[in-house]
């Protein structure tokens, strides 16, 4: 295999399960799994797709992650179901959680399901627009390992802690919206201190909360978050729908997802559904005219577009893939 | 009354109430808007409060704003209702909303309101404190009339449109996160303009989408958005939220809050209430540790407190008002 080359979905997905019951995972969630990094390689989002098996796999190997888990729903109200993750890896609680709420929405309007004891939940946008192709308006909330602190101080309390939603159309694929709340992703700062380049200013904080352009410095501060002290307030607010409403651990509380030391991360998520009649017309037709009026603005983009173009060329074409990190994938417990 | 004096609520009330019933507004939505208001003045945001009876009063006067308007609730679903508030007031339409979610939320677990056909909704962390105050978790999404673009584009589609969450603690007053989607306040650039100083960088684009610095050619164009791109993809999620939804207009089709121009505007809300009980545990108890968190955390500030401290103060003490705006309330209509 070389580099440049593309593999099937079908080869991708057999990869991912294959690597994962090899260590210490079940089939089925293997499958699982496979189906949400494989999604997010159609996604075009590399960070949460391929990269992730080999720390997924130490993890599982060493019962970080429990790969035999069985997510368990309890519903609790008429339009509110908590998903205990056990631990396990986020994508079958997820599932379980996108699947009551498709099954509650429409009867209630709006149906809310919070997952505890969870883990990384991969692509945010991938989860919300699951929903929204079988016709509901979905939001996701989601906490992540501490990177961020509140505004005015040193210490992380928060995550980057994405804000997800997605709404359907009547005559074209979802608009998806999808942003994490930190000014740039860690990895790019990851990235400058591997290969020794400053960062830009205004993306990190050094252990003293004064601005930085070392990167060495930014990993062992806090990340600065979008909008400046807002974007704090919207990090914390995803904290207390995730995890304060679902007793998950706070961003300050967990493990990283990143290598195989300590205990389970226990992170949190909460999703909703809406139905698009709840208020007794089909919003899916005014969806339909926001989404024109951006897509005919010159200079601007319909947040989803992009990522729903490249699934469609790499469904069709092959996912490209770096082939050491096939081998490396090929190679994890065998 | 001379500068620098402060009156007491009642008095502030009655200011308003008085103004607004001279100008061709029923008592009840007069007492209404003198609520909203108050609350504004009492949350120290003055921007939303005493300032806006003038405008109100000539929205009133020519009909741009129903001062007879009754809004109406209907449910459509088991935890969805939707609230027309007829082209008049926000308030008497947020209020009968409110009652609604607290009535239906502890039930269902989680319930929505969208308010159509709406205007200026005030402050927004005040309209989700309230909820908080009565034991739930609430989140507010509002539309504005058009003052950004998308992220790349030239014509402003959406408002400054504020994202509001409160939660209740078991041990203290709630945490309320309230910001607008603009990096700065309109009203600052309006500032700019009128003493004729140059704004900083990155607040503003002019009508070409180029940024500018010049506070005239600012307002000929549109607001920068907090956090660049994403900022404009959570104003985009707060338009489908609470217009694409609702079936309001959306900011691009909306008149000016502002001046008596016109027709209604016709803006929208949406309103969540989620009962803290609804996972099966009390999560006030968990939005308390993370508070405790940040007011642990040095240079850093718990949101919402500031707010509360004020209006204990002006309750106390009375509200410090300009004298010169309190005369021209009193002359409104006499």
């Amino acid at each position: 295999m070389s580099d440049g080359e593309r593999l099937t979905p079908d080869v991708v997905h057999a990869l991912i399960s294959g690597a994962l019951r090899r260590c210490n995972t079940s089939a089925e969630n293997a499958a699982s799994v496979a189906d949400a990094l494989l999604a997010a390689e159609l996604a075009g989002q590399r960070g949460h797709g391929l990269r992730r098996v080999p720390t997924y796999a130490a993890q599982s190997a060493v019962g970080k992650v429990d790969g035999h888990a069985t997510p368990r729903l309890e519903q609790h109200k008429a339009g509110a179901a908590l998903v205990d993750a056990a631990n396990g890896f986020a994508y079958p609680a997820i599932a379980l959680a996108q699947d009551w709420l498709a099954k509650t929405c429409p009867e209630q309007g709006i149906a809310i399901a919070g997952i505890t004891r969870s883990h990384h939940c991969g692509v945010a946008g991938v989860v919300v627009e699951a929903l929204a192709e079988q016709g509901f308006a979905a939001m996701l909330f989601a906490n992540t390992p501490a990177a961020m602190a509140p505004w005015g101080g040193k210490r992380a309390l928060f995550g980057t802690n994405p804000i997800a939603f997605s709404a359907p159309l009547n005559n074209d694929d979802p608009v998806t919206v999808d942003i994490s709340l930190s000014r740039v992703a860690r990895g790019k700062i990851m990235a400058a201190n591997q290969s020794g380049e400053a960062i830009p200013e205004g993306w990190a904080f050094d252990a003293d909360g004064a601005p930085t352009t070392d990167a060495a410095a930014a990993l062992a501060g806090t990340m600065a978050p979008l909008g400046d002290a807002k974007g704090t307030v919207l990090a914390l607010m995803v904290e207390l729908l995730c995890a304060g409403l679902t007793g998950a651990n706070y961003s300050f509380e967990q493990t990283s997802f990143l290598n195989a030391e300590g205990g389970p991360p226990g992170a949190g998520q909460t999703l909703l559904a809406i139905d698009p009649g709840l208020f007794g017309n089909d919003a899916r037709d005014r969806f339909a005219l926001m989404a024109q009026m951006i897509e005919d603005t010159d200079g601007a983009r319909l947040p989803g577009r992009r990522r729903q173009a490249m699934r469609a060329d790499f469904v069709a074409n092959g996912i490209p893939v770096d082939a050491k990190l096939i081998a490396d994938i090929q190679a994890i417990g065998a």
